[in-house]
């Protein structure tokens, strides 16, 4: 199952493992954040934008009862991946993972089809050709897709009702409300994450709906460490260190 | 100094007084926390809109070193009991309440010519006939503002590189944030205020600049009360109980 340089990280979540690169881009602990504030009930479908690893739609699979979770990825060496770590995990063909570009997602899935939309989109901006980007640049940087064209997709996919979830860097908040707005996903629930201590903010969760009335919730913050850099009860609950992989914050 | 039905409220701040209806629209705590997140040096003139008592500048007087300040209200005769509140603290020309629309604050004042706006804004909806909205309807609801256009007027007040202070509901910041962005006034620092304890912020001060690079920072919150109801020690800095003014959160 596994290729050269790839590795098998546990996830501490009901014995799921996800394939990794041993040197290349791995998930970070916001995509395992996020998947922690979705909820999708059995008769729901859920899309994960830039599904990378697949992180998002196998933990989901986990902790919440959908009926079926895909995954988009434009990069092959990581849509490759996460399909071999969806066939080792046995969900196919409760999970999917599709090779393909967000921008498509009304063409090859059919717009408003999906109850359920999440992200961990870019949130660096890139100013380089697109040529000269890195794997780990097209994860973590805007080189294919904005936050803005990423909110038009997630807003044509969702079903009217349907909600969106997103993990996203602080000091871009207003980006991702305009743009959610703009696109007619109402931003509904706002959780802001503080890496040590309540002191500021460098993550936030949003949740939106398709349709909904303004009326934003401004929710219990999460901290991530304490003073000594272990997790308090509140993250342990979501993640604890994983030796053999995941990064660490 | 006082009219009918007319209080002299003590603002607990280097003695000053304020002058505000026995029965009718009081200043809330909202103002009192604006005041307190305000910078302006001494070359800098301030302009608050929707001054009502003229709470934000009088309060401003002592808490910044600002040259000038200006307060906007529509209102008649909370135009008339901010007037006379300046005068009995002593601070005019520091101080002028001028009578008139923000809308039509460039006509008046000179667009581009401020440092610092301010403003608590009605934050409610309002959808009755103007002509039977009362002097609190007003203060409090979109009756002859709406957010989007006051930040309009503000948006053309500012000098390039100006700042602006606001404080809103918190269910409204996507509102807030949107319509500051959308007329060049960029948000850089958000403050969410808890009533009580960590749990759900119902208020936002947010500090804008006016041509300024995207890029928020979300401050350490402020919590209100303890869970006894008494004044947190931030809090208290800010304000104490007045008992004969201000109304209580």
């Amino acid at each position: 199952m596994l290729k050269q340089n790839e590795r098998l990280d546990y996830l501490e979540c009901r014995d799921l493992r996800i394939i990794q690169d041993k040197n290349g881009y791995a998930f970070t602990t916001d995509a395992v954040l996020l998947a922690n504030f979705v909820k999708a009930s059995a008769k729901e479908r859920l899309l994960d934008f830039g599904t990378g690893s697949g992180i998002v739609p196998i933990l989901c699979s986990a902790k919440t009862n959908a009926k079926e979770l895909i995954g988009i990825e434009l990069q092959d060496r990581l849509a490759d991946m996460a399909e071999r770590s969806v066939a080792y995990n046995n969900l196919f063909p409760r999970v999917k993972i599709i090779k393909g570009d967000i921008k498509d997602a009304p063409a090859l899935f059919g717009a408003g089809t999906f109850d359920v939309v999440t992200s961990n989109p870019p949130y660096m901006t890139y100013s380089g050709e697109k040529g000269a980007a890195s794997e780990e640049d097209i994860c973590r940087r805007e080189v294919f897709i904005t936050v803005a064209e990423l909110m038009e997709s997630a807003g044509k996919m969702l079903k009217f009702g349907g909600r969106a979830y997103f993990v996203y860097k602080a000091e871009r908040l207003t980006d991702l409300l305009a743009a959610m707005r703009k696109n007619g996903i109402e931003p509904k629930s706002l959780t802001l994450i503080y890496p040590k201590a309540i002191k500021e903010a460098d993550t936030v969760i949003v949740e939106g709906r398709k349709g909904g009335k303004p009326g934003l919730r401004i929710r219990k913050p999460l901290v991530i460490c304490r003073q000594d850099g272990s997790y308090t009860a509140e993250a342990a609950k979501i993640y604890k260190p994983c030796e053999r992989g995941g990064e660490k914050r």
